[in-house]
């Protein structure tokens, strides 16, 4: 596939090759939510997946399509978040090896999981340090594949299964036509299940759910062409904040889904104390904004699709979420 | 089947029955939690089930089963948690009205979402009034059928789909022989699943789990006589508390189960907090007892499989259990 965009039957590859190793996620419904809401809502666990987000199926599939040779030297990813968990355990999985480039400040909870699921942690400084020379002097010393988090079409395509498993969900709860919520970052997840669905179930209808003051994609959308946000780090969702979609997400976005939706980040934890009381899942701040978008940003009674992203969020900041709307 | 116990054709039956209306909820494993324990953990999240429990099970099973003039008439239970909600929502799916007795002092929540799933509830004074008096009176007036939280066949076969879903999802993951941990109150779950087990999964072995101080199950195993609690209340772990298990549940249980585990309250909250972090589930304290059995009462290194039955928490509850052991 090199650089292009990855298409149905790639999808499909990846889900042969997932099968077995990711968790089929649940499409959950909670008739309470419904009956307040006046109409259905389904949520769409990627928390639930190994590593807790939806990243362990991209990383999986893209460590699968590496040669034996490629696999055997080894990989390496940048990420101070869920990228890093699904590479490592893809990689330990498949018996090749991760060496993953974490920023020294990275939460000493994350640095701990990653190192526990295998992977070779390196530490550089935010301020002194180019990440980016690193990683090219290390990938080219010991020959590593990296791994790019969502502009990869190996990525896209397993991320992408998640939207071959809505659309068998859907059909089998007689949802023929909804929106589809998605948390979007630089748009891996989003452009997968876009081709996903417009491949299987075109009545469900893709949309990108973004945080306040990081809605890159929103903008991106509006103006049709590729915009950057301002400020990069900074956001309760950091899990899905990104400085801009990529160059192979863009386009396949632009085609497929619907004006971008924002929420501000008190909906999100709003929508996490709402999953915690009627659905019994845990969310990030990040992996709830379509929830958020689903529950505070819709005035009609169409059903909706909102895709849970991930799940890897602390506890202090957790009870926070409870104390305040619990 | 009268009043005897199912087989396992009747949990087949029931499986038909429950299709697309249950959750199928999946076997979840995290790799970093069997890394911590050196053994494989599975964790089938019934918290997730509809109505937050799989009460929903037995309920849709039993209301299903009825004569379609016994479903027009109605139906009514007894409970202040899990199995109210269960009957409430199976009865409004299939047209049929239930009436729920509650304690007047069960908390508010509770009585609010039992009265939001349509059903009828009549409140009784514990000190003053006799529950069964008011339920048979309203029973024979209203010509009502009343729909056991346990010991029911058509409930215990219902809750046994849980079983027939392990069995296939651990076939899936390469499960070939485990430990199945079961959260007991009266049996139904349990006896179930160890039917469905015992036909489908003969090397998957169940065992009941119980909280400390209300371990009628572990101790009626023991000497082979059904054993009662002194108390009836007072535990963190309510939803699975009942007075001895059941007529029918019993003998099953007894058949089927190695020796009854019993874990403390404490040792429930650490595994909520461990679930919370690992697995992103929300499980209430009696929800959380076959995890902590998993967690903390093996020596050995057997993979195993423990079973959430439920995840219906308050908030506050939950804060502290992430506040202690988050």
């Amino acid at each position: 596939m090199a650089n292009l965009a990855p298409v149905i039957s790639d999808i499909e590859d990846a889900a042969i090759r997932l099968r077995g190793h990711a968790c089929r996620t649940p499409l959950l419904n909670a008739p309470l939510l419904d009956a307040d809401l006046g109409r259905r809502v389904f949520v769409k666990a990627e928390c639930l997946q190994k590593t807790g987000s939806f990243k362990y199926r991209g990383a999986r599939n893209a460590v699968a399509a590496l040669s034996d040779a490629q696999r055997a030297a080894g990989v390496i990813a940048f990420s101070s978040g869920n990228h890093a968990q699904g590479v490592a355990l893809a990689a330990r999985e498949m018996g090749s090896k991760a060496v993953i480039i974490m920023p020294a400040d990275a939460p000493e909870l994350k640095i701990a999981n990653t190192r526990a699921l295998g992977a070779e942690v390196i530490l550089y400084d935010r301020d002194t340090e180019d990440r980016d020379e690193i990683g090219g002097r290390l990938s080219g010393d010991r020959g590593l594949t990296l791994i790019k988090p969502f502009d990869n079409p190996q990525v896209i395509a397993g991320q992408g299964t998640t939207g071959l498993e809505i659309a068998e969900q859907a059909a089998a709860a007689g949802l023929n036509s909804a929106d589809v919520l998605i948390c979007c970052g630089g748009g891996g997840l989003t452009s997968g299940i876009a081709i996903a669905l417009a491949g299987k179930a075109p009545a469900l209808k893709p949309y990108t759910v973004e945080p306040e003051e990081f809605d890159d994609v929103a903008r991106s959308l509006a103006t049709g062409v590729i915009q950057t946000n301002t400020r990069r780090s900074g956001s309760l969702c950091d899990a899905i904040v990104t400085p801009s979609p990529g160059q192979i997400t863009f386009p396949i976005m632009a085609a497929h889904c619907g004006p971008g939706i924002v929420v501000s980040e008190e909906d999100a934890l709003r929508a996490m104390a709402i999953a915690f009381n009627r659905l019994k899942i845990v969310l990030e701040p990040g992996g709830a904004v379509a929830l958020a978008a689903a529950l505070f940003h819709r005035t009609d009674t169409k059903d909706v699709i909102a895709v849970a992203s991930g799940g890897n969020v602390d506890a202090p900041l957790f009870r926070m979420a409870l104390e305040k709307y619990g």
